[in-house]
């Protein structure tokens, strides 16, 4: 048999294959609740694509409750109490009970709350920064967003601590009786990987420190149990994985029995116990709601809100075994199609220790990927040499994921000689 | 002549003398560029009306920046530079030169970034908190907007200085060479007094300390001159008189001097110099980008971009011409129609110390103003005794505000024997 024979088996294989999977794909109708064209979209991980019933959504709010009701939809529209309502409808999500997510401001800025909350539950009533405090270390995943990083940073400063960078394997061997609060992201996002967060929340807890998880690239991608392993305080946007447009606002989740301690680096009106009472004295809501600061970003925020429908019968188990079960077939095509040793994956085998992306190591990374976005195939590219595809369940199909590593093999075949190029970078 | 005969007079010749000065009115076709009805609207010092051009502006970023282009849009769609090139647009409004503004986050959130830079600047290279620093209190507007007060504090705790609040008149008694940051507000919410701006400026300054304006209640209404009278750092909210949507992202002068030392608590990867190199260390961007934090908020944002377009060939002269005859003339209509004694205007009558807004006192402010509303006359109400009525001199006639008079003095007659109820308040 040719070498060409064999490979067109191979794709036949594939391709009855994806058909197969796609079949049985319990979630499929769900692709048809999003506005998509024949790309194959594997950029979810950055940008979700848009839910079909987002615009007529956004439409009513400007041109009724904005253009009409104007003022009293603060009241009537509910516009008021939409990041704690908002939060309530993407509990689930997070595998937290009503009552402990808002919705607002960028996950950096939540991240600073959360932090410098983490760090005042954790020394008790000492000043902060206070005259050396037994408290005073944070520990953050040196691995991290870049933001993540710059943000502890800036909260180890203010609260007089010292920052500890780690990898997230390292991080039980530096805590200790000085840890204050440790700062944590779910999955890597560079190369898909899953962190443990139930085993790393546990070894946090044993010093006596509060964790803060970022699950900006896990949320709506698996099942994350915040309640069920006993995370404190947790972030992340709702522009990935959640659909909920550029730069929607991000959320914060303050554990129920944290919240009477939770002490805001910024407190707002919007957090007060009695917002228009336009007191001169902080005086903090009971509840969640102490995590607001200024007034919501209404637009957007109802925006996500809409976004939100399209997880209408869907279980996070369900999610989680699609992303699975198409990163392997991914992964399977890749392997099939690509000459071995052409690129590497970073992404871990485990399923375990698997996020919902696979990130491709190849040394023209950049030019690969222009090319790849030319040909239909939309992932992104971080330096200096990855390729990300992330797997959104809700949209992409396994055939999808087949065409993706064939335009990807065709790729690298044709650019075996070319320099490597510029490539826009996703978020 | 009877009272009868003697009101209806004052009524015509009132009536009359609106029609002249609305026809003559240089901005009154600018009311054609916003949808209203026949609600006199003055509450756009709380939320501006919707400018008609936004609701499809919206719907193609929706639809084709993000439906259809998707993660595309960051770079094609200049998603990713909206922040600074929107503050570029908004700039002449502040009295700012290019590059020293950017749109993005809530106003809470830019005071924050805005008052601990402040005190960092002003105390060198002193770390914070510090060892005793030569710098350490803050001065607050003791009338201020809550917020403001509450992000003072946090500040001021986390950068161990010492929160002293004086109302702006006694601010330049209790400068000092202790006296690190100064956070006020360029009008006063409640009263609508205006401060001066340049004599204040020039107190601070003479004690070598910095000055933080907040905007939100003057921006739009009346030339601000930032440039022009050395402010260091500004503040201010877009939904009020610059009609940005429900919850729009706030804005943040940074003077083009301070830049290089403005170093913010609030660090993210969207100031960083290199976003895309996704680096460990944090370096900031030269100019105002560094005064930002997270990703920016596209719809809101946009929305807003989309508002700015009212303001083409419009001075902030003519507004501030229009924003005071308007006032003045509402000031006389009550005068004219309403019992002596009934109101008290807490707005100052010298136009140097107005902005665009008339306070009222009265006993049973929220039954009073509960009842105008549904009368077809929109103000809003702040505890305990307060109806604000805001004049947006873009879409506000001098019809509005004599039929805004006229229905109060009804009201107030109605209402004498009633009982307060309450009313909703705006923002």
């Amino acid at each position: 048999m040719s070498e060409t024979h064999q490979a067109q088996e191979t794709y036949a294989q594939l391709r009855e294959r994806a058909e197969l999977l796609d079949a049985k794909d319990e979630l499929a109708a769900k692709r048809g609740e999003f506005v998509l064209d024949d790309t194959v979209y594997l950029d979810g991980n950055s940008l979700g694509a848009l839910p079909a019933n987002v615009e007529a959504r956004v439409a009513d709010v400007i041109t009724r409750e904005w253009g009409k009701l104007r003022i009293r939809s603060w009241e009537e529209s509910g516009w008021w109490t939409a990041p704690e309502r908002i939060g309530d409808r993407l509990a689930p999500l997070l595998g937290a009970a009503p009552g402990q997510v808002v919705v607002a401001d960028s996950t950096s800025v939540n991240v600073f709350k959360a932090l410098v909350a983490a760090v005042r539950i954790a020394r008790g009533d000492a000043p902060d920064p206070g005259p050396d405090p037994a408290r005073d270390e944070i520990v953050v995943d040196a691995t991290t967003f870049p933001t993540d990083g710059y943000i502890a940073a800036s909260a180890a400063r203010l609260t007089g601590c010292r920052l500890i960078p780690a990898v997230p394997a390292d991080v039980p061997g530096v805590l200790g009786p000085r840890t204050a609060a440790v700062l944590l992201n779910h999955a890597d996002y560079r190369s898909g990987r899953l962190h443990d967060l139930p085993g790393l929340t546990a070894s946090v807890h044993a010093v006596g420190a509060l964790v803060v998880w970022d699950l900006c690239h896990t949320a709506g991608a698996l099942p994350i149990g915040l309640d069920e392993h006993g995370v404190d305080l947790a972030v992340g946007c709702t522009y990935k994985y959640l659909n909920g447009g550029p730069g929607s606002p991000a959320y914060l989740y303050v554990r129920k029995e944290h919240q009477p301690r939770f002490d805001s680096p910024l407190p707002g009106w919007n957090s007060h116990a009695e917002p228009f009472g336009m007191r001169a004295e902080y005086k903090p809501a009971d509840d969640a709601v102490r995590g607001r600061v200024g007034t919501p970003d209404i637009l957007s925020l109802l925006a996500f809100d809409a976004a939100l429908n399209v997880w209408e019968g869907v279980s996070a188990a369900a999610v989680r075994a699609k992303s699975l079960a198409l990163t392997d077939f991914f992964l399977e095509c890749v392997a099939a199609y690509v000459p071995e040793g052409r690129v590497e994956s970073i992404t871990p085998a485990a399923h375990a220790e698997r996020g919902s992306q696979i990130a491709l190591r190849c040394p023209d990374a950049a030019g690969v990927m222009k090319r790849l976005i030319e040909r239909g195939v939309v992932g992104d590219y971080r330096a200096p040499d990855v390729l990300r595809f992330g797997f959104t369940p809700l949209y992409v199909s396994f055939a999808d994921a087949e065409r993706a590593a064939r335009v990807l093999a065709d790729t690298l075949a044709d650019t075996l000689e070319e320099a490597p190029e510029e490539a826009p970078e996703g978020l």
